[in-house]
C-alpha cells in the first residue's frame, strides 16, 4: 500500500494466459499499472499457453486484446515499453518438463535481473488444474522462496467445506499461507472497500453501527445477465456457491465486523472470520426458514424475450440448480444480535443492482406521529453500477404547517472525477506488493463454505419446483415472504 | 397549523401602516396568504397612520408596494378581491379619541361579519409606543376578548432584563400571556423551524446530539451590510442586543433543547426555556473571557471601498457600540456538559452566511492514522443563503492505496422546488391560528437576557478599543483567539 514504486523485480507467470480472463483483465491491469508506474521496475509476463505461438504474435494478440478493454488509451510509446516486458511460452500442465523449461526461462530472467527475482504464479484456469500445477511447482521447486514467491487463485475454492479443506491441505504442501492469494474479486471494489473507511475513519457512523439503532441489513447483489455460455460450468455452481459462499458473505463481514486496530492484512481477515463464525448456523431441519432458492423461466428483459435456464445450452432440462438466492442470517455477538442479515442474488434480475441497505429503527416515540407517517432512516452503499451513498431522512416540508416528507442526502462516489483503478489493478497491485488484506485466507473459506453446509446439503436432497420467478423480476415470491413476515422489505 | 382553512372572522389592526415593515412584509404576505386561500373568510385590514388619506390613496400605495415585494404576482382579479379589504384609518397613537373611533369601526366590521371578529393588534412601530398603544387599548376595551383577541409586537422586547420584565408587565395589565404574540423572525424560517423535524423526526441524530460525541457547535449569522440609514436606532442597540440575545440564543436552543414530548407550543417553549435556564451565566470578572465585541472600520467589499461604522449617519464619531459579538457559552446540563456553545455575528463582514456547525469529537483510534491525518466529522445546517444540510466525513479515495480524503453528503433544502412561503407568511399564519409556537414567551425574553447581563454591563462600562476589525473581513482577531484556544475553528 505504498505510494512510491519500490517493488521487487519479478516474473508474472500466467498460467492459461490465452484464456478469458487473461485477455479482458489480466493483460489491461498490468498494462494500466505499467502506465501508471505501478509495476516494478524489472519484469517480465510470462504467458503460458498449451498452442506454439512466437512471441511477436502472442504480443500482436495482447495488443489488440488491449485495444478493446483497456481503461487507458493504447499509446505507441506506451505499448512499445510494455510489450518487451511480455514472453510467451509454451507449456504443457501436466508435463513435468515444461515445468523444468520454465524453471530454466526463469532463472534466466533472473540473471537478467541481477537477483533472484520474485515470481508471481497466477493460475488463471479451472479448478480442477490447481491440484496439478501446485503439485509440479512443487516438484520443480519453482516456489521455493516464501517471502518471495506468491500464487494467485481464483474461485471457486472447493465446492463445498470438505474440498476446500482439501484443496487449502493441498496447497500449503507447497505454499506457505502468506504466499497464497485467493482472489474475490468483489474485495477489489473501490465501492466495497470503502465500506472499512466510512465505518471507522468516521466517528459518527459506529455509535449507531448495532443492534440498539439497526433494524435489519440488506445486501442484494442482482445481475440482469443469465448465464450465457458458461451453462455447463453453472450447472456444477448454482447461486449460492458462486455468489453468497464468497461475495456476499464477504460483504456482510464488511458491514458487521469490529472496528480492526490496524490495517494489517491478517488483523482485518482475524475480524472478519470473527464474523463468520459468529453467524449462527441454519439448522439442517430449518433450511426453508432461512434459505429461499429460484430459478428463472422465461420472461421480457428491456423489452426483449428471454429463454429460461433449463433452455440454456449446456443446461439439463430437468436443472436442480438455482439460479437465485435469497437468506437471512443472524450473527450472534454483541453488537448484531437479533438483527436479521438479508442477502439476495439472482441472475436474469429486473435489473443490474449491487447495494447494502442498513435500514434503522424507527423513532421510539414520535413528536410529530400524530398527522405524519414518518419513515425510519436507511443509508445506502450503493456498490455497482451506482456508486454512492445515500442517507434518507425526514425534513420539514416547505410550507406553513409542520408537515415532514423523507428526503436523501448523496455522496456520489464518482462526481469528484478522480481516475478510478479496475478491480484487478487493485488486486494486482496488493499482490505485487505482498499485501494480503483483499484476498481470502483459508479459513475465511472454510468458516464461509460452514455457513452454507447445511444449505447445500438440503437444496442436493430435495428437488425443488423450477423455475419459480420470471426472468426480468425480482425472483420468488418466497424470497418476500421471507422478509415480510418479520414486517421488512427489499428496497 | 391546520391545512384546512377554518379561521374565524378576523380585524387585522396594523399601527404604523405606512411604515417600512408594513409595505415590505406585512402586505405582502397578507396577500400572498389570501392568494394561497389561508387568510379568513372574513376579514378586515384596518390600517393606521397619523396622516389623512382615503382608502383609494392607500391601496394604491399598497399596491405599488406589493408590485415590488410580493413573492407571488399581483394579478387584476386577485387584486381586485384583495383591496376590498383594506380599509384606511387615520389614527394619534397618543389621543384616546382615535381608540374611540377605532372601536366604533371595529364594532361596524363586526356587525358586517355577524359576530364578534377576532382582532389582530400589529404593532408595527418603535417600542416606545408599546406602553401608550397597550394602555390605550385596555382603556377603549378593544382586546377584551382573551380566546379572540391578539397583539403581535416586534423585537426589541426591552434593552435589559429589567426594562423587559417591566414591558412584560405592563403588557400583562391589558392581555394574557397567550395573547402576546412576540415576533423573532428567524424562528420563521424554513431552515430554522427544520432543526426540529431534523432532530426529533429522524431516529439516527439524537443519539449523537450530546457531549459524548460534539466536540462543539457553531452558530453564525453574518450580514455583509453595515448599519446603513438606521445609524441612530442601532446606536442605542449594538449587535448584542440586536443579534445575540434574540436571534441566536434561539437558534441556540433549537439545536441544544431536550426533545419536546408534542408539537404543543408551550411544551415546545419549556423546553427552550429549559437551556436559556441551563446556560451557565458569565461572571462579571470573566466577561473578556467568553466573550469579544467588535466594530468595523473602514474597507472593502466586493471590491468597493466602505466607511467605518464611526463615519456613518446618526453614529458619535467616537462611538463605542458594537457591531460584532463573538461568544463562548456553555450549557450546564447531563447533555451539553463541557460543549462550548461558540456564536457569532457582525456586520459588514466578508459574506452574507448564517449556519450551524456541529462539529463532532474526532475518532478515539483511527485505524487509518499513521499515514492519514483524518478530520472529524461535521454536520453544517445552512440558514442562509445558502439553504442545505452537509454532512462531512471521511471516504476512501479512489485508487491503489488505502488513502482517506473528507467529503460531503448534501441534501439542498430547495432542490425540490416547492413553493417556499415568505417568514411573515408563516408567522402571520400561525398568529391568525392561535399557534404561540413560533413566538416568544416572557420567560423566554427575560431568560434570555438575563444570559447576555454581565456581558452588557461590562461593556457599558467599558470604553472598547475601536475600530477593531476591518469592513469585509471576518471581524477582530479576539473572536478567533476566542475558538482557537480550545483547539476549535471558525468554519
Amino acid at each position: 500500500m505504498t505510494d512510491i514504486n519500490v517493488l521487487s523485480a519479478t516474473n508474472i507467470v500466467i498460467f492459461g494466459a490465452t484464456g478469458d480472463l487473461a485477455k479482458r483483465k489480466l493483460f489491461p491491469a498490468f498494462y494500466n499499472l505499467f502506465i501508471d508506474g505501478r509495476m516494478p521496475e524489472n519484469f517480465n509476463i510470462i504467458a503460458l499457453g498449451r498452442s506454439d505461438h512466437n512471441d511477436e504474435y502472442f504480443r500482436n494478440y495482447i495488443k489488440v486484446n488491449l485495444e478493446a478493454f483497456s481503461r487507458k488509451n493504447v499509446t505507441p510509446e506506451h505499448w512499445e515499453a510494455f510489450q518487451s516486458h511480455i514472453t510467451y511460452f509454451q507449456h504443457q500442465l501436466d508435463e513435468e518438463n515444461s515445468y523444468k523449461n520454465l524453471n530454466r526461462k526463469l532463472l534466466e530472467f533472473d540473471s537478467g535481473f541481477g537477483v533472484r527475482g520474485n515470481r508471481l504464479f497466477y493460475l488463471s484456469i479451472g479448478p480442477n488444474f490447481i491440484s496439478t500445477i501446485s503439485n509440479h511447482i512443487k516438484n520443480a521447486s519453482l516456489a521455493s522462496e516464501p517471502d518471495k514467491d506468491r500464487i494467485i487463485i481464483e474461485k471457486p475454492f472447493g465446492y463445498n467445506k470438505q474440498s476446500a479443506i482439501e484443496l487449502n491441505q493441498l496447497l500449503s504442501e507447497t505454499f506457505e499461507e502468506k504466499q497464497i492469494y485467493r482472489i474475490d474479486h468483489y474485495l477489489g471494489k473501490e465501492t466495497v472497500q470503502n465500506i472499512l473507511a466510512f465505518r471507522f475513519g468516521n466517528s459518527i457512523f459506529e455509535p449507531l453501527w448495532n443492534h440498539r439503532h439497526i433494524e435489519s441489513v440488506q445486501i442484494t447483489v442482482a445481475e440482469e445477465v443469465g448465464v450465457e455460455t458458461r451453462g455447463s460450468f453453472y450447472e456444477q455452481t448454482g447461486a449460492l456457491r458462486d455468489m453468497v459462499q464468497n461475495h456476499l458473505l464477504q460483504i456482510l463481514c464488511m458491514v458487521a465486523m469490529e472496528a480492526p486496530a490496524s490495517l494489517e492484512s491478517d488483523e482485518i481477515r482475524d475480524r472478519k472470520v470473527d464474523v463468520l463464525k459468529s453467524i449462527r448456523r441454519i439448522p439442517a431441519d430449518k433450511v426453508d426458514h432461512y434459505a429461499v432458492r429460484g430459478q428463472y423461466g422465461k420472461g421480457i428483459i428491456n423489452g426483449v424475450e428471454t429463454k429460461a435456464y433449463r433452455e440454456e445450452d449446456g443446461v439439463d432440462p430437468d436443472s436442480n440448480t438455482e439460479t437465485f438466492v435469497a437468506a437471512k442470517f443472524y450473527i450472534d455477538n454483541e453488537r448484531w444480535q437479533n438483527v436479521p442479515f438479508y442477502v439476495r442474488t439472482g441472475k436474469k434480475m429486473k435489473e443490474k443492482q449491487s447495494y447494502i441497505s442498513i435500514q434503522f429503527k424507527p423513532l421510539p416515540h414520535s413528536t410529530f406521529s400524530d398527522t405524519n407517517p414518518l419513515s425510519a432512516n436507511r443509508l445506502i452503499i450503493n456498490i455497482q453500477p451506482l456508486m454512492d451513498i445515500r442517507l434518507q431522512f425526514m425534513t420539514k416540508k416547505q410550507g406553513l404547517s409542520m408537515a415532514l416528507r423523507p428526503v436523501e442526502m448523496i455522496f456520489d462516489y464518482f462526481a469528484c472525477k478522480e481516475d478510478t483503478p479496475e478491480v484487478y489493478e487493485t488486486l494486482l497491485q496488493d499482490a505485487l506488493e505482498g499485501d494480503l488484506t483483499l484476498f481470502m485466507r483459508s479459513d475465511q473459506v472454510e468458516e464461509a463454505w460452514d455457513v452454507v453446509t447445511t444449505i447445500q446439503e438440503d437444496w442436493a436432497n430435495k428437488k425443488a419446483i423450477f423455475p419459480n420467478y420470471e426472468a426480468g423480476s425480482w425472483g420468488p415470491k418466497e424470497s418476500f415472504d421471507l422478509v415480510e413476515r418479520q414486517g421488512h422489505n427489499w428496497l
